[in-house]
């Protein structure tokens, strides 16, 4: 191997072993039988697998490859921002400050052409705009609700969630997939507002909401 | 949505909630920092990242998205079958038997046509044939010598792994990325037989035999 082509091979080496610190970023959605919380790894490679399993339910053909790319690099800011719930809303003030600073750091690991190549997948993901991206952030919706949904609501119950936030936070769901959106509602949601996991604070019985 | 529709996506939510259970598949490598060792998810995003990060190493032009799906679901059959460490001996004599009958009860949770077109993605893998089957295997068997290397071969020597079971275990590694096994081998082999983490039986020094 030539000297040039060596150092960028330890450069995107580094980059690898770098993120296996995401390993350790935990979150706050449990496991499916609730014996712990997932990391921002695991979630991830979730991500990527539903991405690979539900790209039927896309609203429109999307580049499946371009997807799953954004959802394995979307956490890669929480190695140093950490992740931030969902329903903190001093964490989430602070947030895209936070993420910006990391992004900048992180991605200057690689090499200068990968590095631009890879942020803009991030910045991608974080813009929402892009179809691949809409279902993206569906598939990041989706699978915590039904992690929860699969754990009694052990998270919502914790974390005293109401379905207003809910109803927020999924505020564009539907715009990757309004088939996966439906199914959240009916099938994530409401049997966990009957069964009392998230708080009806919509004055409207939840299911009309819905 | 109507009937049919649902019912296919009640069964391929139930594929992506059964294969939660990859979290919980431990593996024999530890973390970078060496305080825990990983599981099958987080190895899995991580070789899909790999591929994202060094594709451009493969010896041909390879379909990423097709590596991407291999690695993404190349352990799910470890639901059933458990992890087996790469120099088990006993373990890997009935392995292949262990993961075809797992493989068998888990892809068939997928409608008809998606349990086809994922089992092929595993066999494929599995016959590691094509240059994507290749580089795949590459990078299964790159990523945890990274992270034994970083983690001062704490794996290997735990479990006084001898350089020939190396080279064995690496016979094919070569033919998915020359350049990735080059590296492997001076970058991630080599030192840690100087440092005794690997203990060299090749009776001729270790460096000569890479």
């Amino acid at each position: 191997m030539e000297q040039k082509r060596l150092s960028r091979l330890e450069q995107q080496m580094a980059f690898a072993g770098e993120l296996d610190g995401l390993k350790q970023i935990g979150r706050q959605t449990y496991l499916k039988d609730a014996s712990r919380k997932e990391n921002d790894a695991e979630h991830s490679w979730h991500l990527a697998l539903m991405a690979l399993l539900l790209q039927e339910y896309a609203n429109e053909p999307i580049d499946l490859l371009r997807v799953i790319s954004m959802v394995l690099l979307h956490d890669v800011v929480e190695l140093d921002a950490g992740d931030t719930y969902a329903y903190d809303d001093a964490g989430n003030a602070t947030k895209r400050e936070r993420e910006l600073a990391a992004a900048d750091r992180i991605f200057q690991l690689l090499p200068k052409d990968q590095a631009k190549s890879f942020r803009d997948i991030w910045d991608e993901f974080e813009a929402a705009e892009s179809i691949e991206a809409k279902f993206a952030h569906t598939l990041d919706n989706i699978q915590p609700m039904m992690l929860n949904a699969a754990s009694d609501g052990k998270a919502w119950r914790e974390h005293g969630v109401r379905l207003s936030q809910i109803l927020g936070r999924n505020e564009h769901t539907a715009e990757g997939s309004g088939q996966l959106w439906e199914y959240g509602k009916e099938q994530l949601i409401s049997p966990h507002i009957q069964a009392g996991a998230i708080i009806d604070d919509t004055k409207s019985g939840g299911m009309e909401k819905l």
